[in-house]
Parts: structure tokens; sequence; C-alpha cells
């Protein structure tokens, strides 16, 4: 299992986010190669901004543990997390991020980009392309 | 009603929290003079790293409202918020953020300044020395 297949996974969860009217994110976090936790964004279901995949993720995975925190998982998320995501990214001392398209917006990256714990080891750009795409094509129809 | 009445519920949510054990941080979210959440940190209690006080907050004011714009609201709480919170105020587009005491560490204006919502009005300080004096005393507390 490389990092692809794991990104797949959290690309699945994405389609989900998409098929019920929500901006496309999906993530999964992944514990001694063990899915342990899948989320999609879900703030207009919820009617909570902080119901972005990468919370739901952490606290589903932290209740799986028992343990709040995960520095021996890795989160895979389809897009660059945001200032929010990455704090709480750092809070649970996560063991690796991978995330696929970079979000130059909301990105925490631009605004935030000594957030995360320094021990957590960041990979990007694992299939940014259909990550990328599904963002595009959400908001494309969503201009329609 | 000034801010330090509201500043004092907030106080009276930190308690709450260190009668748990909890760091004692609390909120409380007004919305036209009229109190629509309250709450304390609870990372311990649900073993979940996303369970600050503000987060709470957000998530019950909007529920309250059946909106997740909080832009005629303020969030009150005792210790600057994080990363994490800040980003979760500004995807709120909280109306006026107050807080008590500063927190140099983990506080967003350190890792952050631009993380809030430009339209969110700031004011710091109210009750500064309550709040920080809750946190001193549960610190010093724990270390013994």
């Amino acid at each position: 299992m490389d990092d692809s297949f794991y990104m797949k996974q959290a690309l699945a969860e994405a389609s989900k986010a998409a098929e019920r009217g929500e901006v496309p994110v999906g993530a999964v976090v992944v514990c001694k190669e063990r899915i342990i936790a899948r989320a999609h964004n879900l703030t207009e279901t919820l009617t909570d901004v902080t119901a972005h995949a990468e919370m739901q993720a952490i606290t589903a995975a932290a209740a799986t543990l028992g343990g709040k925190y995960l520095n021996e998982c890795t989160l895979y998320v389809t897009v660059e997390p945001c200032v929010m995501c990455a704090g709480a990214i750092a809070w649970a001392q996560m063991g690796r991020l991978v995330f696929g398209a970079e979000d130059e917006k909301r990105g925490y990256q631009r605004y935030a980009p000594q957030a995360l714990h320094p021990k957590t080891v960041v990979v990007k750009g694992v299939l940014a392309d259909d990550c990328a795409a599904l963002m595009k094509d959400f908001f494309v129809t969503k201009r329609r």
C-alpha cells in the first residue's frame, strides 16, 4: 500500500461530498496500514463551519485509538488543509500529512506556514490532478 | 450589558473546565444581547484535540441560529484563540471576537496573525487578569 492507494480512498470520500452538494474534500487516517477513519466535508449538511473532512477524521481516529495523539498515523486529504485544520493537525501531533491539490486561497501554507507540529512529515501533490479536478468540476457546476 | 458581563459568563465556563481537570478556557457566543451558546474546553474528557471551548461554541451557536455564519454575533473567550480556533472563527465570519488573556505560546497572533476574517472586530484584554489567573492556578496545581 502506497500513498496513492490511500489517497484514492480519500478521493472516494471527496466524491461523496460532491454528491451531497458539499465542497468535495475527503480524508482518511491510516495507522499501521489500516484505515481507522474516513470523512468528507459536511459543512452545509451540518450547518457547521468546523465540519471539514480533516476535523471529523481526526476526531474519529482519536475515538478509534482511545487517545488524543495521532503521532503514529498518517492523514490523507485531497486538498491542502486550511488554517483551522492545520491547527487541529498540530494539536493531534499527526505523524504524517499527505495532501493532494494545493489551495492557494485558503491553504495553511499561505496564512500559517509554521502551524504544524515540527515533527509532522508533510508530503504534497499525491494525485494532485485528480484532487484538483474534483474541486474544479464542482465549482464549474455551481456557477451554471 | 457590557463586555465584562459576558466575559464573566465565559469565566464561569472556564471554571467548569478546571473542575473537570481540563485546561480552563471558557467561551460564550452572544447574539443581540442574548447568550446563544456556552462551552468549555473538553479535550481530555472527549479525548479529542478539536474540543476547544471556541469550536464547541461556534458549532452550538450555528445550530441555534440555523445558519453557518455568525457575523452578527460576538464570541467571548477567556484566552486568546489558537490557530485552529482562529481558523474556525474566520470561517464563521464572526462579527466580534473578545478575548481575555493573551497566549504567547499557542495564540493565533504569533502563528497566523492574518487568520481572522478581515471584518471581524477584535477586542483584547477584557478581564485579562482573571482569565490568566485561572490558567496559572491550573498549571501550578498540575505541577504539584
